[in-house]
């Protein structure tokens, strides 16, 4: 319970770079842990939210939310976890107990939805402050900071022999593309998939899909330069939906021969939404969303489109529940049955953080990381 | 191959009365059998077409899709039926050889499609005329003549015992609306379902939930009167949706503890099938679409709705394999497991067709069936 100092990347505005200052942080309270990161990943979201077109987004805050970590200290009544664990903060957290974590069918678990979604902790406060003013928490993981508190229920265990520099990656991106193919889409050998932006889950998706055994594993983008990665990844058939001549959407039906028996949407525009669905097999076919559109956006289609038989789906971290699935892929990653290493195109101290911002919004990088 | 002579209900032109005429019928050629149609319903697909705003409507035809008789002659190389057998002709039909049919996840075989749209046999021909003049066939049916001409691929066989003027109703409503729960939605038992529109749709997707022992079956309909006859197949909950204050949506997800499982749109509104969408459980809802919109519209959603867990199909037929779930539906029938007897509330000859027209546009009646 008791306060400390620690080192943080503070959003004061939306718009702004962020600063890099020393914040006081409130310790873990009943139920929550402190947490040392070694690493944090920044990602899409992160960028969306300080543009300030996220109308969620609040500030001042400490953003970030692809850790990975060491627990340092543990509240009153936590058992799932010690002193010393490696783990991963999850945006989306698993209470086991919630009549969505115990139905079966979602991983939105919704025991801190409110409070989280409002940027505070679960007992209605903010933990960090500077110069006498609190920040809010941001995605209840605030992982752009040396050492951050989340409640228990919102922490992956994982193995302590994994680079905290690569499996935090696992917190968002990772996860979010794996998962959405596995979890949500279910992808089975044999399928064609056609993935819509190659970017950091984009590539996810992709390795998700050879993963699951698909036949054609289709990549459509505007940069041919994403082509040789994403082939690394498994890609087999790159599309620069720019030198199409005519409609995208028929392009891709002859190519897969029929259409896609799942799309997946890793852009986050409501045009693009609408081919992934309109490339979909007659019949069959699956189109899953994962970008986040702009406030406001609709994506709209023919109902014909649904009555012939497609089905439009979204997925929220890939559909996995964060304590049971991140600890299962990082042993992949670990087995070498999934790739992180080429990915991270970038590793940068604190200090630069907002260089990694840059480069995001050049596309001259795929993730960066950084490292405390 | 001889040709015949027969009485049909002509649509010379839309938007106009249809014509009881002796019309001349060709006989069946390799491959098709004729049927004496015993008895039709008249269903709003029919009347959609005979109003002009189909743009695949074709003039003159012999409209209807909903029949059922006896096969009194048999074309060259058919084996699967004969002379006596009980039918019901099947607008969407099932070779069983196609990649549609082969692919265990679809009912929408293509063997006859492209000529089934044009209004024609699948040999390109057209077999009804009069006074010289060639008749469209419509939806490779064309059940309101007492003699049709139909490909084996396109008849359901059933029991001799079952009673043609209520087993017609399983040649498209009954079909639909069960199917749609049964094959499309696949509802389980305890799940809260929401039925929008209370029509000879509506009330057979209601029956399908009951059967699959759902929960709540919420009806929402504009015309009160509709609740009596709902309660009788099933409904648990009605809403006259005119009457609630305030937003429909927030009130279904009230109404439902959380929204439902299920959802189904029997209306053909993209209004509709926007709320239809919206009233599913975050997390994990299902929205099927029955219903068939107006040439051109469109359905839009934000996409939070799917990324947030709700996925939006639709279904045609009811997901039903014709020669395979049809005589199926029919035992259930003859078994009592489902009713049709109180949804037809008007039978009549075939003189008296129009009639069954406006009797379904002053929402008069649930279902016309048309004696021979």
């Amino acid at each position: 319970m008791r306060s400390m100092k620690t080192r943080a990347a503070v959003a004061h505005a939306a718009n702004k770079p962020l600063t890099i200052e020393e914040v006081e942080l409130g310790g873990p309270r009943a139920g929550e842990v402190l947490i040392e990161i070694k690493a944090t990943g920044v990602c899409h979201t992160d960028a969306y939210t300080l543009s300030g077109a996220d109308p969620e987004g609040l500030f001042p805050a400490v953003l970030g939310h692809e850790g990975a970590g060491v627990v340092v200290e543990v509240g009153e009544g936590v058992r799932s976890l010690e002193v010393g664990d490696h783990v991963i903060p999850l945006y989306v957290p698993e209470c086991r107990q919630c009549s969505y974590c115990t139905s079966g069918k979602t991983n939105l678990c919704q025991a801190i939805r409110a409070t989280q979604g409002a940027g505070l902790m679960p007992d209605g406060t903010k933990r960090f402050s500077v110069g006498g003013q609190e920040l809010y928490h941001y995605m209840g993981t605030s992982t752009f900071a040396n050492h951050t508190v989340v409640p228990e229920i919102a922490v992956a265990k994982v193995r302590k022999d994994a680079p905290f520099d690569k499996i935090c990656y696992i917190g968002c991106g990772v996860t979010t593309g794996i998962g959405a193919v596995i979890n949500t889409a279910k992808v089975r050998p044999g399928d064609n998939v056609v993935v819509f932006g190659l970017g950091g889950i984009g590539l996810n998706v992709i390795q998700g899909a050879r993963l699951s055994g698909a036949n054609m594993i289709v990549g459509v983008d505007i940069n041919s330069a994403r082509k040789p990665i994403a082939e690394r990844f498994g890609l087999t058939h790159f599309v620069n939906s720019t030198e199409v001549e005519g409609d995208l959407v028929p392009y891709l039906v002859d190519l897969t021969g029929g259409g896609a028996d799942f799309s997946f949407e890793c852009v986050g525009k409501v045009s693009v939404m609408r081919q992934a669905l309109e490339c979909c097999h007659k019949g069959w076919g699956t189109s899953v969303i994962i970008g986040v559109a702009g406030s406001g956006e609709e994506i709209s289609t023919r109902p014909f489109q649904l009555v012939t038989g497609r089905t439009w789906k979204g997925t929220a971290f890939g559909g996995a529940k964060g304590r049971s699935d991140v600890p299962k892929i990082v042993d992949w990653y670990m087995d070498k049955k999934i790739e992180i290493d080429p990915m991270i195109t970038h590793t940068m101290g604190l200090e630069r953080i907002n260089e990694a911002f840059d480069l995001m919004h050049e596309g001259a990088s795929i993730r960066s990381v950084i490292t405390f």
